[in-house]
């Protein structure tokens, strides 16, 4: 609660610039404008660079479209997750400059200039988690991020990733995106000294779990500086890496 | 690989002042030390005042002893984290000046002079949860970060939490300690637009299965921008905080 | 067991009435008349307006007809559960004043004016809770109950529910629907002094498991007065609630 | 937050009776003040014989008395769960009038007449049930409730339910404790038509995987009405039985 | 090892009606042939009216075919479990009299006339359990016993089962089929001094984890006699419950 | 409900014999009395030589001792299951004949002469099983079952089993004590063509997760006529199994 | 590191053979040649006989045909798994001698002349189980392991494994596929002193939870000697056991 | 069944050496000594170097004693697994060339000169794996296998792993222990071409739920050639490692 609007606001009853009922209708909704952080947030957000996100599943293809056409009219930057390519063609009747990353399942609109800061890095160990990696990076990129790509470089085959440790040098903040029993984020976490975002993925089967596997190993990860999201969340690690990607910028 | 390190070593042998043999014998070890991460981070550390941690648990008094002993000779600040008073009697013996901090279970021996940067706040939901929330926040401290503290805050009394909007506001990064149903993850990272590390607690009964509610609801979270850590890991989420808090120091 | 009833019966025995065999035969089925309290519950559910329910899932289109055919000649409230489209067709062709309820998948037959009673209300987090707040609360409408919903209240956005306390306040019971982490449920609890009854959704993906992770927040939770029901079960809530909504009306 | 208040305050401003600066001040801590429902409800529960509540697991013997201590100079009635006999020898020095339940675990202090109201049952299925059902009988008690007990019930003989069919009748809500695999909850919710509130014991071996199988059977029962509380959280249940039995009187 | 077969072999041995090489050649095969149970087995059955069994999932439509046909040309009596429509109808074109039983999904020949002995009541909670329920009671009759069928009978209206205490008391064995919370198999296992089969269905939904439930709680019934089989495994009951029907026959 | 004994009643009212109050008296326990199943149930027990069994375990020593004592004077035969050492030394005072079997943690006290009946085999895989199929055992054997032993056959070296197909010829119904994975009850029912009973045992590490691995292999038998009971339940099979076993006697 | 490499390079630049330059682009890549184990892996299993395998699950038809166009160029044997009818098309086209085994889903191509060496054996339970152990033949045999193989054995019908001893007898490892309760694991580990293989399939039902069931089972099996790979992972046991079946070739 | 000695035997009654009698007797247990498989294993063992063992977990003192003491008698290496100090008290006290292993939890008894044969690398990821490590070494090394080991080569830290290949390379068989998150099973099985035997560990917290998460990783494992024991099963890979490490000496 700012007391400086207060403060006015009763100096503005007191000299009957206001009414008692104006002030009282203002006050009224003064706790929710005080803690209406949303759209403070979301102001924020604007001027930063972040996007306002419409998670689509479970809702229908004209939800989709109207809260995307709503949106679109105060926000320059819009993203729908888990979106189908029919959501995405409702969208595109009302918002013709929507576009869709059919792999990552993401209608986005991007409008204004875009410029991107810091270093994110997103690595991934197989061509089966690539949805997923896409997501974040996707997502990374539309928070106002720098994203950099390191895909394919499972443990199976360690030499992938210590070939490219100058990527993991470069990074701010890294996230490592890997299914089956997910030691990626492990390993990622032994040689970097930054924060590394894991996702792990449903990828795998059998005892995978549909990926409790991956997500029980990274989070039971020896290596330090390793935090987690859930099963192919890739949305929430690219936009908790975001958050970090902006610090100091 | 530094390829100036390795120019001049060339340069070296080229013009007679090193050796072919002396040139291999450094060169043999230059892979392992231009991997050589572990000391290079430890350095690097050092420098920026993180501190060699060793895990406790599942070790001998005799062997944390020894480790620590050792630790102590080249580094300036140690931590030794899930320590019995067992063991930090024995450390003491071989280290006059180092602590105990019983809540928290940690030993630490902190050498020069300290100082934090940044802020992180470690919040948690009820005074069970302290041990854990002490953890991260002593190990934030030991790896160079300033930390506020916000405990007894739990959303059965959702006010205490509301009341303490400036501790959010002030913060460079969360960290949220909580047992039971772990909701406080969520209502804090719906209050703020920073990186938000979740620390799910064994505390509760029942079917909190000793914190695998509390885990799988801060894995769900609706609010974006929280990552977790394995449940009780004090340790990892005070460290993963401190990496995030230093940039842009 | 009602001693009056027997008593009668052997006045009429003794005085010649009856005859042995004639008691006997009453006697007989007694202890099911006595017992038989799905027929008295039955009136007295008609009595207080509540309705027959038929669970369709797991039944033939066939097999629904036919049963709420039969029910529709002796009940003026009639209620179908989990039904399809295709169930409510079929129906209609036997019932033609039956509605559809197409997000809660509920079949009504309502008869007669209805008198509703009390408040209940019915919060929900997302959307895509919708389906099970939708089933609960037809369900407490058609058992009599008077119904206010508050939808879309998540606690990412903890200040849409703070926005209206009014309607907690106004409450003689409360459910909570809720997906993913189901900390609503929490949240709600912590604020209302009056029963809370909790319904985890299936909404959510990867270590949701399908509503796992909001059952066990639920059951686990720090605020006194919440009770759970089953994964989806809207119906479940909606008919406690109305049971403990009409107490005292 | 009531209108009424702020427009008096406003009108004091107005009329020079409040300073701006003194009507700063009450605003500032309004909203505090007005969504201060701790208090608020702390002052409705006394006056309708509602106790303040500590859970004592996980707190050390110093902090539990403490806390009982500051409590008992402002509540009339206090109660402590899950309280060891050594943490109730240590609040006893401080509050001589403290009872102690030791079957229960519970520390109650009682004070100024006790009028119990309204009829909640408690029933349940085993000897190895009692602990449990005595902390929801004795907490449904301290809020006010007047309860009645049907214990050792068990479905392997459900003649001796049966036989008290006039218990159960005669209950406004009915809480019912069974471990192993707690069919009771199902047949009770069967035989009335008023609100059951199930609470599973960890009470068996095996599978019953610490009072999970009993959990889970009472989560799916097929009887109407039905809610239920986390694994041995008799506590849980007598809180919400005393605020559903409340209701009318 | 029949040692009167093998005396014989060594006296025709001793007496040169047989050769060493004879001899070795037969004792070579004695093992298996005297191990040989699988046919003497099959012999038995068919004596006593038992079928062969073929497990149809998993096999293709083709496989069905071919082994249901070899099985006609040596067997009386033949059945197929979780058989499709479509198996039938290439079942029905190798034999003819081969009879298909949708609900159970079993296909059946069962040639020469039937008596069928004993008394095994299957009795079963609800509609949606019918067809694991009638794959019990279809199973058991193709191995000889005469089956009663108690249907509908769940623990939410006892009374449907009180009021059938006789065909409880009939039978030598029942089995008690039931989805949800599984509570019938307590409820019949209290009632009745005779061996309870309780087969858990998949019938549920929710926390129910397709029969999970259901299964703990069988497995954990406080009622004695009681013993289990698999999630849905109708088979598996109807053949236990007809080897102990048929003893003393 | 015995149609005679209420036509008696009904007779004697009517000659005067019995007032209405008298008969009113009688028909309103009647219910009770005709479904008091227990008592009828215990006198059959007793008739049979079936014991009264009272399980310790979450008993107090002293609630044991009364029991038992109360028991002892209506029953001849009288069990108490998971007894301790020190409930048993406080029933010898109340009961001096009682006996105990450590192993089997059983108190037993057997009257009058017994006869045993039929042939029940407990087979168990491995030494550490033998608490349990020594539960089962003399659990059936107090049941008035002939109990024959085959222990240490485990799977490992399955000729330890093949060398006693006479013992499993033998047997009217096998229990099958095992635990690890449990194939025991695999091997043994696909060698047997009478009912098995199998018991899954808490013996094992790491993945048996405390008997899961036993219990599931077992209820996924591939093996025909096995039904299973809780981990480490030795006294639900030979209870069963006992009520197999007197069939046909 | 192989110093004498390293030394040459040395003595090169020492001599001027080789710039400063030329040493330092040597040496730059020198650790990822060094470290460069793909490469020569591959080139060993080229002339050992192993194939080059793709994952085909979870890529796209495309993915699937590009990656082993571009693998036929350089290897002699080639293998995809998981592969569908429709990959095994898009290959043809441009590989045309690929074959397609679709019991196991498996493409292969195998070029020059194959000698297979050792002995595998591969036992499975039951016909459902085909696929996973068609997957294991077939992987061990590109692999270049001679395979032998023992089908439906089994343990409802042990005799059928016993009469099969020579095939144990004669293998140098085993692998043993099976679903259900996994029994056949241990009871051919019982039977054997070599390595035995084992490979759970999700073949079963209900509380087999997709081959849960049977790869707890083997993990805890009795038997010495028996190790397990993920559920259904026909590959992975074909692979490890042509690891194996080399050693000593 | 070996040929050789049942012609013998015929032979011998043949020319009156064996009466029918005597060979009656000896035939009758020929099956057994023929299907005596222990028994031969047993002298193979012998020869091949393997030891006798005994799993001491759920022995008594005593019986461990006893057991010992008779394969002692017969055996040259013998081997007890799980023992405690005091059991290895109890045998010293009639083996006193009896050895203890107190970290490894070994009582192991070596007769005769010992070589061993092969090279088996036993790799594990921290000091806390070390008993389990050692368990698998040592039993390794009683069945004859020779044993070097690589401890604390966890992949936080990759760089130990990486300069030891040759260790790695110089291995037939690798045996991998690690708990947490299981990585070093992935890494090392991408490093090598040779078989390789992951043993989980209980070490961890929280959601590593005493092992499951890092048997969960190495089902998973990415990495071919890699099979799983149980958790905590250091004897089980041990004595799989060294049935493959036999292989071809």
């Amino acid at each position: 609660m700012d007391p400086r609007e207060i403060r006015g606001l009763l100096e503005q009853v007191k000299q009957g610039r206001l009414t008692v009922d104006q002030g009282l209708d203002r006050l009224k909704h003064l706790p929710y404008e005080d803690m209406g952080f949303v759209k403070i947030d979301h102001h924020r957000h604007l001027r930063k660079g972040f996007a306002e996100v419409v998670y689509c599943a479970g809702k229908t293809v004209e939800q989709v479209q109207k809260i995307m056409e709503a949106l679109a009219k105060t926000s320059s930057n819009i993203m729908g997750t888990r979106a189908t390519q029919e959501m995405y063609q409702a969208v595109l009747e009302v918002i013709p400059d929507a576009e869709y990353h059919s792999l990552a399942r993401l209608i986005t609109v991007r409008r204004g200039e875009q410029t991107t800061v810091g270093n994110i890095l997103v690595a991934c160990a197989g061509t089966s988690d690539l949805p997923v990696a896409e997501e974040a990076a996707l997502t990374a990129e539309m928070m106002g991020g720098k994203v950099d790509r390191l895909y394919d470089a499972g443990v199976a085959g360690i030499h992938r990733l210590l070939m490219n440790r100058d990527k993991l040098d470069a990074a701010k903040v890294v996230i490592v995106v890997a299914g089956m029993e997910g030691a990626l984020a492990s390993v990622v976490g032994g040689l970097v000294d930054k924060p590394v975002i894991a996702v792990p993925t449903s990828v795998g089967y059998g005892a995978s779990f549909n990926g409790l596997a991956a997500l029980l190993a990274m989070l039971n990860t020896c290596s330090s500086g390793v935090t987690v999201v859930n099963i192919d969340n890739g949305f929430g690690a690219g936009y908790a890496a975001a958050l970090i990607n902006r610090i100091g910028e």
